[in-house]
């Protein structure tokens, strides 16, 4: 019985949103490739800035590389091969892979983490809200404990005209975690 | 009972060929150690075509990054570290991670998936059949349900003269998964 | 009942130290951002020696990527985003992601491995000792059946002065593992 509980296999849900607001220098668009338009052998590192679901705290940050893989033309778009994780200041991180196309929402795999989130598992929603600057992520998460009541409640439903409230941007003590990641 | 039903740890074996057919402006190779022979350093983003392992089928793509980290003058090969997803079309993906050496077979980690894979955990043989055109991979599946029947059944053998079907190749419904990832 | 034993949940350490003795060519600092600090772009693929915690025994290699993220002046230091492996010869090898911060400890989650670690989860947590030649790690390993008694002992605790033995640097065959990872 102990098993169980320590690796529950309940679906647990948790919302956020990656938000670019132009202060990180992210995303590197690295043109490796030296062709004019995305091309295979372009590399993409980024970091952008992690709210709660409800916009009125601040988590953390997220981290990583995007992949170029191919330019979709008929889509106007890309198809990337995202490796990244999400960082929630001291509840640890959540790492993912999968794929990134902006020109529809995608379903990414949980690998792993850390913290409140050691031994997670389950997959992730992707939606881009506006491209490149603003991400709506459902995770479904599986394999860990009841998750804080800080990180649950009801989201914000994704929008263009969604925004972090004041505090939560300011990132004041009452609109951030604890910690939360920089 | 039933979060045993929802995880199970039985093994489930898929066999998938991994071909890249010139097409795709695949591998890059990315000389970023600026030397003349292949060194730390140097990148390889990849896509390649993605068949069941009976040939009959296009299934998707894989996509991903490798990083060369020796050159090895006694095999006349490389190792590489390899991250990458195999993509199903409507099924969804598996991400794996680990060794790719170009003159033997590998096991790498299956550290997730979305879909049908959603939860998946195990291991993959990578065996190269024709440097660096044709490999055939055997996933050791856990964690998810059963797959769907036509991902399984009997592989061809690997060959250096295997080849997909003409439908397979050029991917007629009858001769690729729904919505097959290009 | 079979199951619970397939994957057992209970926690398993396993210590070891990863150490740069400047003959791997590594790291290679990929200067991608063309800034003269560290900056969003930059790329650090790496590969160093893996010892057992006990300094007694070669094990293998690390392999893998960083990620500059942030250059954190404050800490005079730098955030990565680490996607790596550690080898352990014929036993296999354990794949990880998550933070590496120059400047203090971190945990990273264990996205799966190969070999006696396939299926494998947990954290690792990542104590830098003399920066960025040494680093000791302590696995909380998850899902797997027990380790072999050569990889398990008490480690040397870390300190600037801790060396591998003569016979663990020369990978004298009883002070490596069979067919440890070069």
């Amino acid at each position: 019985a102990s098993k169980d509980s320590e690796r529950p296999s309940k679906v647990q849900k948790l919302h956020v949103y990656e938000i670019n607001e132009g202060d990180r220098g992210s995303p590197a668009y690295l043109r490796l490739s030296q062709q004019p338009t995305n091309t295979l052998g372009d590399l993409v590192p980024f970091s952008n800035k992690l709210y709660h679901g409800n916009l009125e705290k601040r988590l953390g940050i997220t981290a990583g590389l995007c992949v170029l893989i191919q330019h979709v033309p008929e889509r106007n778009g890309d198809r990337y091969e995202a490796i990244y994780s999400f960082y929630f200041g001291d509840y640890g991180h959540i790492s993912v892979q999968g794929p990134y196309l902006t020109y529809e929402e995608t379903y990414l795999a949980v690998t792993g983490g850390s913290g409140i989130f050691e031994g997670v598992y389950g997959q992730v929603k992707l939606q881009q809200i506006v491209f490149p600057f603003k991400l709506f992520y459902t995770f479904e998460l599986k394999g860990i404990p009841d998750l804080p009541k800080e990180l649950l409640g009801t989201p914000i439903p994704p929008s263009p005209t969604a925004e972090p409230t004041p505090a939560a941007k300011a990132a004041e003590p009452h609109a951030a975690l604890k910690n939360f990641t920089k």
